[in-house]
């Protein structure tokens, strides 16, 4: 390590952080751990056992086989380590997995089918909502060739889905395959590598174009509002036509979907054996009982095709959001995977037929959050020290509430009681408990209520009656505490 | 990145990974999940509240402030950012903790209690045991002057030590501070850094040499078995008589050690001042209830005095372990902490007195291994996969299962009966469930209890009654399935 590079800093300008690694606090890290366990605990009860290979692998055996590799930027983050080899830490969970399968070679059973959850990096340009470090949770089963375990994928993400509180129709998983495409590019006698991109990246609009505007991208060309020309991949208008009733094939059920395809599929080998693809997979589908809401056939789904081997699944929240100030978020895509049978073969030369689901935590705990479900967590209770000469008094009354099971805490600042009971109110205390003179003669305690305390001040006189059942502030003998503030605890909770 | 200093590699030469970060399985995975949840919990139970900074900070903002910095290739990970910064991933969980206060400024109210859990990574040699990526879970009170702080901490460390099934007499917290030592260095005239050095060094190994041993140190100097001769610190007898017997002031109870101590100070301020911090940790810890066994006070504690600037604790595992090769572990330290204050004033110039604890949860789940106490865990019901062509009434029999609340999956691989058994068992599973042409003619399955069925290959005569009761292999209508199963994997549990 050496500064010589950078301006030298000193005093406040050294606190600072490096953009696209955000601090959490306490609602998003709950959200985040909730979401980890909920959706690991869903892999486990389908099988799947924990792998963590660590953060770092070195370089040239990571690769660099991001689903998205044409964003800018895209990269990862590398240094030299003390023998000069380079060594980068991971930019997804899948690229070290296919190290670790094949450099257990033979003595790694099959299939292994493994969960892991954790951080990955990528060395791109921070932005709003883009990190540099993020939670991805994944499931492959490696050594599973039958488009079956496609299915078991696409159904348990949905059901991971699920588990983490989407419903029908908030979110859904998008099926596509890379033959069945390929096999309507052929058709259309699109040979060029350069036309054939032009097409997937019109199909990629539809969403947001729909199918006048995608078929000026398809043929011609298209000039949007601004005067802007962006031009088209140059399709007749009948294989415009050709394309079109593929990518729009989708349909309310699965079955339907598949009997539109089949008219669509342009006829190629190719075509059929990606329809064949997607069939194996529906049948699969409903026989693990993947809800049609939640899993759609999909032919529009574009993202990942050129990383895939075949089927690609796509997971996006549809739920339209709206933040704390006011605007509209589309969260978008949460997660996805697909087959990649060719990336254990990297390295060992064998193919491995391999099938993964990712979950992309980070992105689904800031939808939450963003969503206002990640909600403000109980503070403990304050105990008051008011004795600086000795603190033995809050310590021991703290430590009666936390063997009672109650979260508590002596105060552990310098300062006087308004400080203190600031701290309490800042830390959403349930309650705060005062021993002072007249306390510790008496042999009892004060707790005050704060949440009634809060709800006094606001409505002193039509809320008579609750204040009576229970009032903001208590005297009671100190063997009585704990459960006073227990029953406080419990009414606010 | 860039290749071109390293050999390029191809196939399977490239499936290697870099020493010191070991992939995990299963078995540790779990112990260090559950080793965090369990701290993390008694540390949200005493108040504190999380906090995670991410990995990266900035080179100059981390600095290089690490408690055993005299190790040999200590250093940290840092590569240069696009903006030509230099950025490191974190060695510890405390520097973050500083740039973050230091940059929160007066909006963070304090005392500031946070805890955090997470990986660390250190640049040194990696080795047995010793890893180049490990976790740590860390609380911290930042804006806590008082020494029922430092307290408070110790008192939580050794509670959360318990949660992890700790027993007193199966670990220590030791505690001192640099004060007490610095007084009696002065009171002993050891002025220079070089002899305040020799005598720390001597100390540190009053373990492992005994009285005698470490009085050579103090004094002219000690000849080992083999010849090699170390210098002393060059103390006369008197002085190394002073020094030892603050050493092994250590007693029963606390309350004994600091009266040895008392005679042993050396009457310097100093001294005095470091015996005051220590007696208002005693009484804070009787207060907090911290068993005599669990927490001493220890003035032989010098790892981490540099680094702290008053009490230091030390946490270490007493019992030996025997491993599966037969060898004996000392596991050692499994954690610390100790005072900071001036780790904020860093950034700020404003001194904020700060404490905090740490346990090695990578260290600590190793031992756990060591000791054979990560258990191996239930495998999933396996559904073998007879019929190639549809796969459909395997994966809806795992589908029921799962939907009863057990783990199962239907096999994934591509292989006949003979290597799903064998894949059954590798898993460890309860019972596989087998569906052939008869049971789907007589709609009917077949379950094998693999327990059951090893024990009966094992004691086929011995056995008869308890066969009859449990047996081996049992065909149930479908519709009997569910409740079959669950009970071989209740009798198994």
């Amino acid at each position: 390590m050496s500064d010589k590079d950078s301006q030298p800093l000193s005093g406040k300008d050294l606190a600072r952080k490096p953009r696209g690694f955000p601090d959490k606090r306490e609602g998003l890290i709950h959200a985040q751990a909730e979401l980890v366990g909920k959706v690991t605990a869903i892999y486990r009860q389908w099988g799947f056992e924990a792998l963590d290979t660590g953060a770092f692998e070195y370089a040239d055996a990571l690769g660099k086989f991001l689903p998205d590799d044409d964003r800018p930027n895209a990269g990862v983050f590398s240094l030299q380590d003390d023998d000069e080899q380079w060594i980068s830490l991971r930019y997804d969970l899948t690229a070290p997995l296919a190290r670790f399968v094949a450099e257990a070679g033979q003595s790694l059973g099959k299939p292994f089918r493994r969960y892991a959850a954790g951080p990955v990096w990528r060395n791109e340009k921070p932005g709003p909502g883009r990190f540099r470090e993020f939670w991805q949770c994944d499931a492959d089963s490696v050594g599973a060739p039958g488009f079956h375990a496609d299915a078991e994928m696409i159904a348990m993400g949905a059901e991971a889905l699920r588990a983490v509180g989407m419903e029908t129709g908030e979110f859904v998983i998008r099926v596509n395959t890379r033959r069945l495409l390929n096999g309507v590019l052929d058709g259309v006698g699109a040979t060029s590598a350069e036309t054939r991109l032009a097409i997937l990246r019109a199909l990629d609009k539809l969403d947001r174009l729909g199918s006048s505007g995608v078929a000026d991208l398809l043929g011609k060309g298209r000039m949007d509002e601004s005067g802007d020309f962006t031009k088209g991949a140059g399709l007749d208008a009948d294989k415009v036509k050709t394309v079109l009733a593929f990518a729009e094939a989708g349909a309310e059920t699965r079955a339907e979907t598949l009997a539109n395809l089949s008219k669509a599929t342009g006829g190629t080998e190719e075509g059929k054996a990606g329809l064949a693809e997607l069939e194996a997979i529906a049948l699969a589908l409903d026989a693990l009982g993947a809800p049609e809401g939640d899993v759609v056939i999909d032919p529009s789904v574009v993202r990942g095709l050129e990383y895939y081997t075949g089927p690609v699944y796509e997971a996006e929240l549809l739920r339209e959001v709206t933040g704390e100030d006011g605007k509209t978020y589309r969260i978008g895509s949460i997660g996805g995977g697909g087959r990649y049978d060719d990336l254990v073969a990297r390295f060992t030369g064998e193919t491995v037929p391999a099938t993964g689901f990712s979950i992309g935590i980070s992105r689904l705990a800031s939808a939450l959050q963003i969503m206002g479900e990640t909600g403000k967590l109980d503070g403990p209770v304050v105990v008051l020290n008011l004795d600086k000469e000795n603190p033995s008094t809050a310590l021991s009354i703290a430590t009666d509430l936390r063997r009672a099971g109650i979260r508590a805490e002596a105060y552990m600042g310098g300062s006087g009681m308004r400080p203190q009971m600031k701290y309490a109110d800042r830390r959403n205390a349930p309650a705060v408990v005062i021993v002072g003179e007249d306390e510790m003669a008496k042999g009892t305690v004060t707790i005050k209520d704060l949440e009634m305390g809060a709800l006094k001040a606001k409505a002193i006189k039509s809320n008579e009656e609750y204040r009576e059942a229970r009032p903001g502030q208590i005297e009671v003998p100190r063997a009585e505490m704990v459960e006073a503030i227990r029953r406080i605890v419990e009414a606010q909770a």
